[in-house]
């Protein structure tokens, strides 16, 4: 892939992983022997990486990553992509041992031409540009203040394999279990669950959750300050057909082949009226095609560890047009529809931009210039990826299914 | 209210709760000092019991109700009542110090009349009798194989407690909050959360779940005789609107002035041709019109220990015909519109029972008796409830909110 291979020339940051030490050798050999043994904090990292090969996990920043260093037994296997935000003259420092490439904004500016438009400056909305780069099936993308939680019982959770369990276990958008992830160890379909819902669907996303510092807007910080999310709750759930929520970006995985293109950040920060809306943005943009397409969208376990209650005030500003547009956005996204035609992902995003454009460019201008910028981020993301372009349209049923 | 008084001399079984001991008044005295010091099981037992005089506890039961000794802590403040199936004539022991009234089928006959025939004879269905002969604001009915359940810290679980509390707070059935119930402590909206739905609904139904034995169907109890329910998941959370799930009448609470006459558990047992699908049969219907009044329905937490597996040879012969009935059960349901002009839960349900006649018919024959009792059930829900007939128009929005 010459273009990586161009970037990778140009930050010279991405050594491949050197062969471990002697020393690094009996610490994966003790590795090993404390996972046979259920007894160590290690012992929840897998001796063969899951998906070693198929994942990419993004980080978007602007500090030296030195938070990689507690997710090393995790991440270490894997390959990085680190989208660089703010100045492009800054070196941020990466811990050694870590395989990655690097990208700044003059890195994505050269890369995609005049259509770097579509991607955000001094925003984490930039991580997109890691989406569409990757190369790889799966992505997992972190924030950089997030670090490894633990379990009620002491040990830390691995994210990232959790992550991927959900990805390759099957949703269930279609009817409730009430005992949660069917599919689970010790769980199953309860009595009255139609047994033809059984199969479940291809799952597109796995979000995950925070312990400590919830994921508050700026009004909510400013009133519960204190506030802190101590509450572990061991479930893995489908969120329903025709259901909108949430999505953070913070601690998310996804299907790249089955869902990437939709998964765009928007326009934030530098230079847009808006911040701290570009995975909501992108959640409920990816919901709705989801729904259309017969893909699943988990949320609940893994946790991280969030350190660090971003400024109230600070958000307060990027956040307050977004506080009352979401009014109008939400029954935007309630009731869209997507026409049968609309059968791979591109497709899908490029109808719902469309709609995006006739029906909120009342609501603010702001809606005409997005809806525009959807259109930029499709063909950036097909001249990228020119040969998955039609991978999307096997993996889902368009309007298919119960309902 | 004279046919409750009526009912009650006849069985001569409905002691008021005798004065306390003076050991009892001690014991009493140290719940409260334990649950001020939080050191003690008896802490979950509140000194004054939450709406004591609003609440019916409804137990269909064929046998004497040794299990309420187990719950004496957190049912004997609360008024029992108590639908005999099976023999009449039957003694059933209840033990002493519980508040409660007794109907057999006899005294279900001479109360209804003809009208009885809606009520399912050898079936736990039978336990909606109790929720159209209570005159309480809430309804908490439990199976008799249901034992009280310990939370991960060892800690017994009230559950009626967690019901009221779940009944109490508003539900959130337009968008998904992913740190589910945003009304619990320590919890809240998550950023991307609208505002405008920040309020919520009333919540009309609180389902609760299971420890130990899970609810399974026959073919799932054949293939996994060994699987038990050990995951305690700390959460609440409304199922969307929208969305149906397989509701389960071992433990569930209900706002009865709000949702009580969608909750018919149909036709079971003796002379039809199923069991094991009074419950599904109300959840369906009574989701259906709750998402049509904009009434919220919440699952998860509280959990009972549910004791003992029913054997799944006569199950798979109770349910082998809704396990293929329900694949067109289903869609039906989640197809199903109530026009506007449906503002009480009797409308709506008199509506529900038409569409049944006219669109499941065709599965079987059995729906279109079913149809007709759905009917004859509202007709003697309003005979026995005559003034609050029209309670239920005030607390939904029909066609509602957001979507």
């Amino acid at each position: 892939m010459c273009l990586r291979a161009e970037a990778t020339r140009l930050n010279a940051v991405s050594p491949s992983l050197p062969s471990p030490t002697k020393e690094e050798e009996e610490e994966e050999k003790l590795g090993s022997l404390a996972m046979e043994n259920g007894s160590s904090s290690s012992s929840s990292v897998p001796s063969t990486p899951l998906l070693k090969d198929e994942l990419d996990i993004v980080i978007p920043t602007i500090r030296n990553l030195d938070f990689l260093e507690m997710w090393r037994p995790f991440f270490q296997p894997y390959h990085l992509i680190i989208v660089q935000d703010g100045d492009p003259s800054k070196i941020i420092r990466v811990p050694d041992g870590f395989d990655y490439e690097l990208y700044n904004r003059n890195d994505i500016n050269r890369i995609l031409g005049s259509k770097a438009s579509c991607i955000s400056f001094k925003d984490s909305a930039c991580r997109c540009f890691g989406f569409m780069i990757s190369k790889k099936k799966y992505i997992f993308t972190i924030d950089d203040d997030c670090f490894v939680a633990k379990d009620p019982s002491g040990k830390e959770i691995n994210a990232l394999e959790q992550h991927i369990k959900n990805l390759l276990a099957p949703s269930t958008p279609f009817f409730f279990n009430t005992l949660y992830d069917p599919y689970r160890e010790g769980a199953d379909f309860v009595r009255g669950y139609p047994f033809s819902l059984r199969e479940g669907v291809p799952t597109a996303v796995s979000h995950g959750l925070w312990l400590n510092i919830p994921d508050y807007d700026a009004p909510t910080q400013l009133v519960k300050p204190l506030e802190r999310n101590t509450r572990y709750v061991d479930a893995v759930l489908t969120v329903p057909k025709g259901t909108l929520f949430p999505m953070c970006g913070m601690n998310l995985a996804f299907d790249r082949e089955v869902i990437g293109p939709a998964m765009y950040f928007g326009l934030m920060g530098d230079g847009q009226p808006i911040g701290r809306y570009d995975d909501m943005w992108a959640g409920w943009c990816m919901k709705v095609i989801c729904d259309h397409l017969g893909l699943g969208v988990k949320t609940g376990l893994p946790y991280i560890w969030h350190s660090k209650a971003s400024n109230p005030f600070v958000n307060l500003k990027k956040e307050y047009k977004g506080i009352y547009w979401q009014e109008e956005l939400i029954p935007f996204f309630q009731t869209v529809t997507l026409p049968k035609e609309c059968t791979t992902v591109q497709k899908c995003y490029l109808e719902l931009s469309k709609q995006v454009k006739a029906k909120l460019r009342k609501v603010d201008d702001y809606f005409n210039k997005l809806a525009d910028a959807m259109v930029t981020w499709i063909e950036a993301w097909d001249e990228l990826n020119p040969s998955v372009n039609a991978g999307t349209a096997a993996a889902g049923k368009p309007n298919g299914a119960a309902k």
